[in-house]
């Protein structure tokens, strides 16, 4: 209790080299053994660092996993930080899901964001610190951006835009995580044109 | 090689006894330590039988815990044989939708699911078999109920019928797999009515 201090050091304090070997070593890890058996004494290991070193700067292997993936994602994640809002709701929503696509079926990230994945899907706890930090973030510029439509006049005012968010999000994950068949930017495309259109006849 | 007959005893020769105790451990085992950690040892070791009787009757682990876990879900399943075709498109849909809900809610399917769902997202073959053998017919279902609202004049001729499958159980999984949001009747109702009938303002 002494140590309370150095327990959560700011981050500059943080050495910036060992960070980023216990990220790669912790990415690496999850790749190749899965998450269950990727421990903190194995990232350690593989980063040349302390065991210590790590528990200082995180409270747990699900922390260090997921702020190692935020730090890989966030750079090429284009629903991170913004929505377009071009007042053209089609092709912005076909842009967001056009960069999903490119960014799931980057060699760089499908491996960790498989791993990641997988974890959440069978650890509750995992899921929901994942959900919180890296998934719900994303899923609220969704419904941002459809609840802005509805405003503008583009979306029916009556439907539910967080629910509406998932009919986009929805058919992307399901298509690259159980890889039914190709991701394309064509598939997304049509995704888009039926959400926003629908089934029924036009006529 | 002078085993071949008794390697592929047809079902009849199978003792139910032990083909039961088998699926039984199989899926325990898989929602206790994982798909990775669970072994055709460990199966035998815990259904009591010897693993040549495993070895005899299934090539590999993925086909155990595959056949296993279609025994499961089978009886519950009703997009497994069927697909309703009333006539109304959008009570169909509601209704296998709800089915399918109260299938991946219950807890007796709810950690083989996701234990399997976790492997496939990984495990690239593990991935191809349970989507060959467990995936792909139920999505034919929807498809072909698709392109029959096609034929009647309910759904528009222009939409390609597999890609709208998946606005239908993309939502469906992406919810319950990432947990997002309570999983419920209502979500899917909601699902088909904006699949259906569009985001865009109706008028």
């Amino acid at each position: 209790m002494a140590e309370t201090d150095s327990r959560h050091p700011d981050s500059t304090r943080r050495s910036e080299r060992s960070r980023r070997a216990i990220y790669e070593a912790a990415l690496g890890l999850v790749i190749e053994v899965g998450y269950a058996r990727t421990t903190i004494e194995g990232i350690a290991s593989r980063a040349g660092v302390g065991k210590q070193t790590i528990y200082r700067w995180w409270p747990s292997k699900a922390a260090v996993l997921l702020e190692a993936f935020l730090d890989l994602v966030a750079p090429v994640d284009p629903a991170h930080d913004h929505f377009p809002d071009t007042g053209d709701l089609e092709a912005d929503l076909k842009a967001v899901l056009r960069a999903s696509v490119d960014e799931l079926t980057d060699p760089r990230y499908e491996g960790p964001t498989r791993a990641l994945a997988a974890a959440g899907i069978v650890d509750e706890t995992v899921g929901a610190e994942f959900l919180e930090k890296l998934l719900d973030p994303g899923l609220k510029l969704y419904t941002e951006r459809l609840a802005a439509a509805q405003e503008a006049g583009d979306a029916d005012p009556g439907i539910d835009p967080r629910i509406a968010t998932e009919l986009f999000v929805g058919p992307l994950l399901h298509r690259w995580l159980l890889r039914t068949l190709p991701l394309t930017h064509d598939y997304t495309d049509r995704i888009v044109e039926y959400a926003l259109y629908g089934l029924r006849p036009r006529g």
